[in-house]
């Protein structure tokens, strides 16, 4: 073993720990108390896990895992962004793809470049692991906002529009999910905890 | 798709939210703030991912990464029992049995039998996946006590004997992992962060 190869995957291991005080606008399940980003990624990886026979293509879901454990460490230099932020985009910033070389870069080099590697092609959304992986990181919060009585729709004013845009990308990743998802959007706008205009 | 095996992993996927409000007694590093067993868990996962390549045996990640994300889901019902407690023992009872049958059993049946078989051989620690995933569950504190002048050993009045032996079992899982954890324990004696007596 290389001692300096297991002394820079402390340090990543160690830095990454500042995932656990990055604050997303959504709340957990029943609650009014913010999700951070390693218990949202935590829980997208049971999805991930549980999900899989719904993805719409056959996929490596080890990769997936993967690709929702990592896909919000760069937020610890580049900060979370809300999906229905009008002004900043959360997509492939430079700050992002900086932060992304930094903290990946504590790694080996070919471990941080496998890492970097899964991270590109998450954020590019094209393979099947892609697509499936960002349809778990959209139910989730669809999942949070209907528990919650409306959630971030009803605390940012967020419309009908909109949350069907973001959130039709769950039929990418799976033609089921989607169904369901849909079918949630729709009783919210039933319910009165999601606005059409 | 079966409908009815869908609306059971969403069940399930709620339920495990739970998990975000277990405190453990452990710190986030170089902090005061407890850490959580989702927290806890997805770092976990992390560092199998990332230190995969120090394991005695070869392993099977995927399996190693679904025992740590879902290790402490019975403590959902069966509470947190720190590692150093003198009256109640962790491991394997019956309360966390019955935890594991309760909330695996939201699933549809074949899943829920495979991941409580998963959780039973992670408890066991008899195959190299779980004998690596153990280790990912002694290390983690282990680096987190160091980075805090001595954490829970100092809280709770822990010596060096007591945190030897659990910190031993590293060496089942991973020799290199254990040199260097081993290396950490003598480092915090001399500190004067670890108590010989």
């Amino acid at each position: 073993m290389n001692t300096q190869d297991l002394l820079n995957q402390i340090a990543f291991i160690k830095e990454i720990d500042k995932v656990k005080y990055i604050q997303r606008k959504t709340k957990l399940f029943n609650s009014d108390r913010c999700e951070n980003d390693a218990e949202h990624s935590w829980h997208l990886a049971l999805m991930a896990i549980v999900l899989a026979e719904h993805s719409n293509e056959p996929i490596d879901v080890l990769k997936v895992v993967k690709m929702v454990l990592i896909h919000d460490i760069v937020e610890i230099d580049a900060g979370d962004v809300f999906i229905y932020d009008t002004v900043k985009s959360h997509d492939n910033t430079d700050e992002e793809r900086l932060a992304a070389n930094r903290i990946f870069g504590l790694l080996p080099k070919n471990q941080a470049e496998k890492l970097i590697a899964i991270w590109e092609e998450f954020e590019a959304g094209e393979t099947n692991e892609a697509k499936f992986a960002r349809s778990m990181d959209r139910l989730e919060p669809l999942l949070q906002n209907t528990s919650n009585n409306g959630g971030t729709w009803k605390e940012f004013g967020v419309t009908y529009d909109k949350v069907y845009a973001k959130k039709s990308v769950i039929k990418n990743g799976s033609t089921s999910l989607w169904n369901y998802a849909e079918g949630l959007i729709n009783e919210s706008v039933e319910k009165g905890i999601l606005k059409k205009e």
